[in-house]
């Protein structure tokens, strides 16, 4: 496979307003994001924020982008409708996405999900395990049976979002509740992963077993030549005698 | 189970029009729906159409809904915004939804997906033989290996929906197609049935395999009184000290 | 729908070593379901145990079962494979089977499922919370966002099972691990349900939400009069003429 | 990715007793697979049939096999109940398993998937079209919207195997019938892969899109390196004081 192209998208507010996030990510998440990318050996990885022109997230930054990550938390509803329609749109065409943590209230994971993304949180401190339980998964690849984050947010079910394709992941937390913190979804042509971790005042995203799992969900989401989207009327097909006994393989 | 609360939802403008339609469907495709459920033993089924006011669909109407039924085809624009979002929260909230045929264009439907829910389509008087691929599912039940319907529209692949939860038919065509035809999702509370015969060109809404499949999708998507719907912040839980060596079952 | 016939199957060995399981379950953790049951409004239930001829499960007590429960641990190597095999050909044909706790190591479920059926274990009165991660399915009914049991033996991934057609309960441990707990599965025209609770010596069986869950899981699993299993050779069928343009419904 | 190292299974018994088989496979069907999957890039190609010692299947062969094909259709009870058990136990240990057209009854497949696997059959020359239905599935890569085989023999449905876990084929054959074509399994840590097409009697391995989507199933199937098989006890883990407040990451 050569190289997926690869695009970091960020809402970066909270560096900018809270110290002790700045602290933590000083150039912010995405460039922790892309860094951790760069450890796992991808070369064309670009990001794109919030307050860039079109949220630097033009057609040709979209229809170059093989595999968009997002991270968004209070500024969701500054996302433009028509951008975040194009992003809905390249997915559906084949693009990957992977969606970190509070993106799960995201426009566009909303609008692919089709529900309410709604779930509980707590800011407290909690130990976080996230068991494997898909094994054989590509996204679970070099992790062994769990992986543990001494702190981070908690966020307990019930998650809102429809029966996940493939459940990879399920969260522990020591506040006593669990959550499906890997979870895979395929609309259209595209791929999507929705990864849990990485609250923005915890140094989550240098942590590398979740370096490991947004890598191995790069490799997994990067589209597939399949068959163009051909849809609406079809012409009546030649007649197709029953039995016709050829023996020719087309 | 009690009797549950039906709405048949119908745009209800090709009988108006086309006098071929009308000629089958002389009060309206609703009405031969409404007809079947009542077949079937319910008795709580009242209808809404798209030139009432609100489409027939106000807050009470919705409210006091267990399992709606919707057919559209060509004025899925004129259903209000507002409206489609109301029914999508409704689902969301418990409420079955049956989608008929051509409905799988409809706001509500395709805002639940989060897809494009295109299709191929030909209307050249294919005959139709619906597989029966999960005999032990209840939208199955009295239906034996498979439904014949000897005139439809043709439907064929690919259908932009995501993975359905349960795949129960898969049509056949004599046109060389095969189709995804009866595919449940959960969505939130509510449950979702497509089910794609029933072009209105064709007498399909008589058909009393159809009209079975209908009335066992009913059954099968009214609401059960699950845990409210509760998400957003929670309170740090009690202390739990591990292996408190309680023995009483609380 | 009419009563269903329930057949309660237990090892029923531990009540008769142990003093502290004896002391739970005087008449056996088989009565105690079978009291539940009967609470929930089931009045055909019967029980067997593998100390009786056949186990219990003679041809004509399977033949007339709708639904099987079964809970065993220590003995599973002495089920007979000749009524493991049984068991299993008449959840093919349509019988429910649900699977208790220990029971994922019984000779049926491991031949119905193809895997080790393996998983972690550990006695130490962890306290669990299962998790309601799919509120809308039948077996939730009537729970709220979870259960507690204040005392139980632990269960942890990697739970070697295909991954269920449905996710209903995952549960929370003490100690630090999660379980996928409550899961569906369809072989052939047979609804298998596996509930994680109920240690021997623990009072689980008692537990009001826990006997919820079963009475739910016994109604959803309910055989549906489909059709009959028809495999092997086919005649070649009628020649089907392509867009034959007949309009009646057959 | 280094290259995968593959072993072709053959029953190759056809090919002896029938000379219409023999002359379009003089060197069995299982060089046609083994030199499909030559072209397609992969180096790492070993065959083994029935009638060698341990059916060319010693433990060192499974040891080193990443990926098994599996052709068989009227010797299956010629294969030994130790070597079945082997098979299985590989996949289970994450050896990836394609399983092609008639060895759905093969002893290896069926205990996979703990189904009779049955299914209806006819030897009539049928046209078959393998409709794409989940294009973004890296099995389906540079497929167009469906595979059309000129005359191939019909399986059609209800085939008795669990729910896929992905559906990525449905077929269309002219004599009515439709069948799940291409479905993917997990068992413990292998991926499984049904593909219909191949009757004995046909060229169809030659069929280049055949050919393809077998050399696409390999690539998907490989074993990842996950972690090990961990079951049994587990030792009581260290105190998990709740909300402990560690900030570093682990």
């Amino acid at each position: 496979m050569s190289q997926p192209r690869i695009t970091v998208w960020h809402e970066y507010r909270h560096e900018h307003e809270n110290p002790a996030v700045h602290a933590i990510y000083p150039q912010g998440m995405h460039r922790a994001l892309a860094e951790g990318l760069g450890v796992h050996g991808f070369e064309q990885v670009r990001t794109a924020t919030l307050d860039e022109p079109e949220h630097g997230l033009s057609d040709e930054v979209l229809e170059t982008t093989d595999v968009l990550l997002w991270w968004g938390h209070k500024a969701h509803d500054e996302v433009g409708d028509a951008i975040a329609r194009k992003v809905v749109q390249r997915v559906l065409n084949g693009m990957g996405l992977i969606v970190l943590h509070s993106g799960h209230f995201s426009k566009p994971f909303k609008a692919l999900m089709g529900t309410s993304c709604d779930l509980k949180w707590r800011e407290a401190n909690d130990r976080e395990r996230l068991w494997v339980v898909n094994p054989a998964h590509p996204i679970a690849e070099g992790i062994g049976e769990y992986l543990e984050i001494s702190s981070e947010e908690m966020y307990g079910e019930f998650f809102d979002i429809p029966a996940p394709d493939e459940l990879v992941f399920v969260s522990w937390f020591s506040g006593g509740e669990i959550f499906r913190s890997g979870c895979t979804f395929t609309r259209g042509h595209g791929k999507i992963f929705y990864f849990r971790p990485g609250h923005e005042t915890y140094p989550t995203y240098y942590h590398d077993g979740v370096r490991q799992v947004i890598a191995n969900a790069v490799r997994w989401a990067v589209p597939r030549s399949s068959a163009p989207r051909a849809f609406g009327h079809r012409q009546p097909l030649e007649s197709l005698p029953a039995n016709a006994g050829e023996s020719e393989v087309q």
